[in-house]
C-alpha cells in the first residue's frame, strides 16, 4: 500500500467525521457540502475537489469508518463468531457516529433514489458475514437445520435495529448470547 | 355511541387520508397543515378547528386507521393467533398508507421530540397483543419456555421491519409462520 501524506490522510478523516455528524443532525434533506466544509474547518473547493456530490461523501464515510469496524471472525465456533458480530453490531446501532445517521438514511431512502442505492448496498453488504456464519453453524450443526440463514439473520439484525427505531431503548450488547438463543436456540 | 354527521364524518376521514399521504410524501420536517389542507381540498381554517399542531393530526390519523385495521385475535391457539397477526403486520409494513410514513416517523423522531414521544408510545400500544400471544403460548407450551416475550416479539417485528427499511423487498405476508418457526420453533 503507498503511504499517503499524513496531513492528507488527518483532513480527509476530519471530513468525514464531519459529514456523518452533519448527516446525523440535520438528515439528508437539509445536508450541504456547504455546512460540512463550515464543520470541518476546511474550504467547500476541499471537499468538492474530491466529492463531487453530497452521497459519495457520505459513502466514502460510511465505507471508511465501517472497515475499521469489522469484527473479527477468524477463530472460534460459529456461535462464538456470531456472538461477537452480534455484540458488535448492538454496540454501534446503539452509540456511535453511524447510528445518529440510521434515522437520516432511512427517511433518505424513501426520498432520494441515490440514496435508496447506497444505503441498501451497504447493509447487504455489512450483513452478510452475519448471515454467513448462520450458514456455517447450521451445516456444522451448531444451530438447528431447516432454517433460512438470512431470514433468522433479520431476525437478529432487526430486533437490534427495531429497539433503535421503534423503542425508547436500545438493545443492550449483553444480551447478545440471550439473542441468538432466541432466535437459534440454545447450544 | 353517538351517531355523527356523516358528512362531518367522512371529510375528516379525507383529511386524516391527506395527512398520511402528504406526511408519507414530503417527510415530518416539510409537512405543514397548509399541504394537508390543500391536498383534502379544505380551509386550513377547518383542520385547525380541530387540530392544533401538526403532531395531533398525525397522531389522530394514526390512531384511527390503525383502529380500523386490528387483527381478530378472540379465537385460535397462540400460535394461530400470532400468525394471524404477524401476517397482518407484514402486509401493513409492506404496502399501506402507515408504510409510506415510517421512514419520516423514524426520522421525525430523531429531531422533534413531540413526535418522538407520539411514535414510541404508538409503537408500544401497537406491539403489546403481540408480546402477549407469545407469552400466553409460552404459558400453555405452545412455544417454548424461558424465552423473553418482549425479546421474541422484536426479532419478529423486527425482521419485518427491518426488511422493509435496511433491503430491496419487503417482508412477504405467506412467510409469516416460518418466521414465527425460525424465531419461536415448529409446533
Amino acid at each position: 500500500m503507498m503511504r499517503e501524506d499524513p496531513r492528507i490522510e488527518r483532513s480527509r478523516q476530519v471530513i468525514l467525521r464531519a459529514a456523518l455528524a452533519e448527516l446525523g443532525e440535520v438528515g439528508y434533506g437539509a445536508f450541504t457540502i456547504e455546512s460540512v466544509a463550515a464543520r470541518a474547518g476546511v474550504g467547500k473547493s476541499t471537499i468538492y475537489r474530491h466529492w463531487r456530490e453530497k452521497i459519495a461523501l457520505i459513502a466514502d464515510a460510511f465505507q471508511t469508518f465501517h472497515e475499521e469496524e469489522l469484527s473479527d471472525v477468524s477463530t472460534g465456533s460459529p456461535r462464538e463468531k456470531l456472538e461477537r458480530i452480534v455484540r458488535h453490531v448492538a454496540e454501534i446501532v446503539s452509540d456511535s457516529i453511524f447510528s445518529k445517521c440510521i434515522p437520516a438514511l432511512i427517511d433518505g431512502a424513501a426520498r432520494a433514489p441515490e440514496v435508496h442505492a447506497f444505503y441498501h448496498r451497504f447493509q447487504a453488504e455489512a450483513r452478510q458475514p452475519l448471515i454467513d456464519v448462520i450458514a456455517e453453524g447450521i451445516a456444522l450443526g451448531d444451530f438447528r437445520a431447516g432454517i433460512d440463514p438470512a431470514l433468522a439473520g433479520v431476525a437478529i439484525l432487526g430486533a437490534i435495529f427495531y429497539r433503535r427505531l421503534m423503542t425508547n431503548e436500545t438493545f443492550d450488547p449483553d444480551r447478545a448470547a440471550e439473542l441468538i438463543e432466541t432466535v437459534l436456540g440454545k447450544p
